[in-house]
């Protein structure tokens, strides 16, 4: 396995070419955030990443979490690397400063989480999930709870985990049964089980704040009588000492797949008497509202991982096949044997894991530059259509990215070829680890259905028609452009009009059946991100070629940008056209089953 | 999980629909072995192998081989396992009657393999592994050598190794260089270390027999100068008894991502003195001729591993969503939940991996029967035209097969969600062992050259312009035939032209620049295996329609058919279209970028 190295040039160069990071660092809140300190804030990170991070995570997958009795012991080297992560501040680098953040704007903080994400994914989701409950908190805490936990989740003093799981019920929130009955006193009592809660319990810090979604005793059925609580694992004095331990408790961990450094809980609430004391978040019977706020930025973080870990994958890949040794390539002299690399067929795998990881890197990024829009334009207009952008985008993020985790990663085992299987080399956790990424924080399924259900329809479609628009901009200047570029904008073009045409089938489908459009939303998802894909490393190759022509800088990766945005052009943009029958092939043949003919 | 269920009607469906298992079954050889006789061993083998093989498979994963010393411990449950596999004979199906072998055709120990891998593939290797052995004496071995060791392989009383693969050296199996010196008894003497040698060593048999390719001292270079070994684990003697251990031990084990019950040994010879005893298999310098002749059969075996994967991934999904309740699907009563089986997005993937396994299945039965014609029909020209078909079959049924193997069992996963990822219920086992099979016996990306660089130039071209002949027929019986069917004619009939017009462009390069022919191949070898899967499925269809017409079979799988070979038309054969452009891609934009530029 390779030593992590940051792609600190990419991601300077989307910043600065592809997501606008120069006009998002001139909103009000971000004047300290200018290009060159972030630059150099990303340097930084890059090193602790590399030098702290990355080493924990094979040891972290051989140990694993485990549990003991009712507590959860971490890997031996994840509680002196995570006291470094807190005391070097990394997990507040896009926090609100008035409770000790760094004031970043939300596309730096997410290519911090990339990098932590390549170097320890399983590790970094302790971080993670804190993230979300921090949102939920400075967006709808009170004055006196955001006073009393932000600060020390911020500074990563303690730890935060989202309790929406029960058993028997996934995807399905709205099935809640854990209960919490007031108190005379203002609080709650909170009884029940929670299960898949992530870090629920671990030794890295004093505290734990869980943030648990129950029903009060006279709550409307369904998603509408749902409310969300702060149940601490110890309560806090308003001194901010902790005083007695919360009936809260961790009563088994999961074995899984992958991850398995990262303690997946049953949390057991209430078990030893009424109830873990909780308190109310906000109002009752708005828990959902306010998870449903934290969302976007939930499978951002998500899509990310799928990010981090290719990117990672992608390393080792290249690392293994220039080294590795094998058979002769066409065109190498007899009796030597060639690096592999050289071989067309692994070089077709390489610069498929390349291409996908710089597209998936421009919309990561350009998701969290739209958000910062959303929240920091001066202007209302724009930041609403910002954040239009941000949900459009959001399930490919999702979806997409933590498809192409999944298979950059498969890619890198078959680079690896047998070795690729022995989990001594690290690339067969890395398949693994990011494995789950298609599953949690609403399944690919679900971000499909999320994106043909909810999005496409967005202000009568004219969300997706904007997006046409740009796409097909950068499709014309391409195909304006030098010669090297013009092929890209003919592959464009077509795939671009593919994508039109699959986006308005669906959305007549909306307005007849629409199990004829759910049933085409897995296939429209990739062709829309694939597209998307396009798009951006369309723009990515104009940039270069803009700065190779002015003799500006480093060629080799400029250059490489180009190649890249051509292979993908002829290799992986044409996909789409395999995915137009399937969208628009209806639910017909889908339901034609009876469950018992399977 | 699913409690295992051998597929025993469809297994029938494809024999007597779409391979002419009636035909196979008059040749001379198989007289014996009539479709009820067939029927009646399969059911009888799929009993066998639920009761006995079945249970062995989670705690086989759990346990996993271990080393002790020099000897490997397999889990608890295989040495029972394996003893009643001994006494039901189930290894010696197909084999030669004269060694004690069933002489049942290949299509028939094929369904029995498939039974034995769905059921537990990792401990399915033993045999497999010992199959291939039986091939290569039956073929190559003296009659001495045949009379000392079939019987007892063919038995199951000792299982063989295939003994390829050096340290750096995978798939370059020319670069062998374990020493093979001849003694003056006629024997020589084997020094060196093999790697990745599955079953290398266990404790379930009294003795193991190792197939060892190596290098005589004035041996010529590369491939032609590597011969074959017998290198019994203890020495034989005439009468049939063990003898003395031979100098051959097991030094360690691999930690894999799965197939964890496999023992996958580095086995070093003669580290005691000056070598293990071996015996040449025909003649010195032939060896690698000789392997080449084993590698159709497997090459067809790991495909089947593929199959028995998905197959099993598919049961477990179908029952996990026919019990699973969440959400509410489309058109369900309000207040209700439904079981997932009902979401079209959870039917696209159970309907994606029915169709899949089917499709897998009529191709590799098909393969298996046209072995059995190449071997047994009458006719000399309808001998030699079956065998062409097996080579040409051989790459998609390996890379097709297990792509697909690795497919169905993540959307296996995926059906699950989060409970897919817990090790608990068995899918992310089928994930993690079927992984292998894209890589070894060749990786896929060389089962791709394979057919490019191989297969479509066989007899310039005529044998692939035979597939599109038949393909055509099936097509255009499809659009003359009901309603029903038509559309599947339709897209067949495209699907047929895209596969014609890829292997024209991939012909003419092979002419040209052979680099732009092999950049081509993977996605080519999709493209063909998406087609024929296509064809196969329509001549399914085509069957039931008939059965069903005459009134005949049961009406539900009939129709199931029927809905199978409709969705998979509609839905998976028009990704062909997305893949004609990448298979004509080039090799330009591959090469363009120096290994450092990665």
């Amino acid at each position: 396995m390779a030593d992590y190295r940051a792609p600190l040039a990419d991601m300077q160069f989307v910043l600065d070419n592809l997501v606008g990071y120069d006009e998002v660092s001139k909103f009000d809140v971000f004047t300290h955030a200018d290009r060159d300190t972030v630059v150099g804030l990303l340097d930084e990170c890059a090193r602790f990443v590399s030098e702290v991070w990355a080493p924990t995570n094979r040891p972290g997958d051989l140990e694993g979490s485990r549990l003991e009795g009712n507590e959860v012991i971490t890997p031996e080297s994840f509680g002196p690397a995570y006291k470094q992560l807190r005391d070097a501040g990394w997990g507040a680098v896009s926090h609100d400063p008035a409770f000790g953040g760094g004031g970043f704007p939300t596309v730096v903080g997410l290519a911090v989480q990339e990098m932590f994400n390549s170097a320890n994914m399983a590790f970094s989701m302790a971080p993670l999930l804190t993230n979300g409950a921090i949102d939920m908190l400075h967006a709808h805490g009170s004055e006196g709870q955001k006073e009393q936990y932000l600060p020390r989740l911020v500074s990563g003093e303690w730890t935060a985990t989202m309790n929406l799981t029960e058993p028997d019920a996934g995807s399905d929130v709205g099935n809640v049964r854990t209960r919490a009955v007031p108190q005379a006193d203002g609080t709650y009592r909170i009884t029940g089980t929670k299960i898949f809660i992530t870090f629920g319990e671990h030794d890295l810090t004093d505290n734990i704040v869980h943030l648990v979604l129950a029903r009060t005793p006279d709550a409307p059925p369904g998603t509408k009588g749902i409310s969300c609580f702060i149940v601490p694992k110890f309560l806090v004095h308003d001194d901010g000492s902790l005083g007695d331990r919360n009936d809260v408790s961790c009563v088994s961990i999961e074995h899984k797949m992958g991850i398995k450094a990262s303690p997946t809980c049953v949390l057991s609430y209430g078990e030893q008497g009424e109830g873990a004391v909780g308190y109310l978040i906000g109002d009752e019977n708005a828990g959902m509202r306010y998870m449903f706020t934290m969302m976007n930025n939930a499978r951002l973080g998500v899509g990310v991982e799928g990010l981090g870990i290719a990117q990672m994958a992608y390393q080792d890949a290249v690392q293994y096949a220039q080294e590795r040794l094998q058979g002769r390539a066409p065109g190498a002299p007899g009796g030597t044997r060639s690096p592999i690399i050289e071989h067309p067929d692994v070089r077709r795998m390489l610069l498929t894991m390349k291409a996908y990881v710089e597209a998936l890197r421009s919309l990561a990024f350009l998701t969290a530059a739209e958000i910062d829009r959303a929240q920091g334009h001066p202007d209302e207009a724009e930041r609403t259509a910002a954040a239009e952008r941000v949900d459009l985008y959001i399930p490919l993020v999702k979806g997409w990215g933590t498809d192409l985790g999944v298979e950059v990663a498969s890619l890198a085992v078959q680079v690896y070829g047998g070795m690729g299987y022995i989990e001594e080399t690290g690339v067969a956790q890395l398949a693994r680890d990011v494995r789950i990424t298609q599953i949690y924080e609403g399944t690919n399924g679900i971000q499909a259905m999320d994106l043909v259900g909810r999005k496409l329809p967005m202000r009568g479609g004219a969300v997706v028609a904007d997006l046409v628009t740009r796409m097909r901009a950068t499709a014309d200047r391409l195909s304006a452009g030098p010669e090297a570029l013009q092929p890209i904008g003919a592959r464009l073009t077509e795939a671009v009009a593919v994508f039109e045409e699959a986006a308005q089938w669906l959305g007549a489908q909306l307005g007849a059946d629409v199990r004829d459009a759910l049933g085409g939303a897995t296939p429209f998802l990739r062709l829309a991100s694939q597209t998307v894909g396009g798009w951006l490393l369309g723009d990515a190759a104009l940039a270069a070629q803009r700065e190779l022509d002015a003799g500006r800088g480093e060629r080799a990766f400029l250059e490489g940008k180009v190649v890249t945005a051509r292979f993908y052009a002829d290799n992986l943009l044409p996909l789409v056209k395999g995915l137009l029958d399937p969208v628009r092939a209806g639910a017909a043949d889908l339901l034609a089953l009876e469950p018992a003919q399977f």
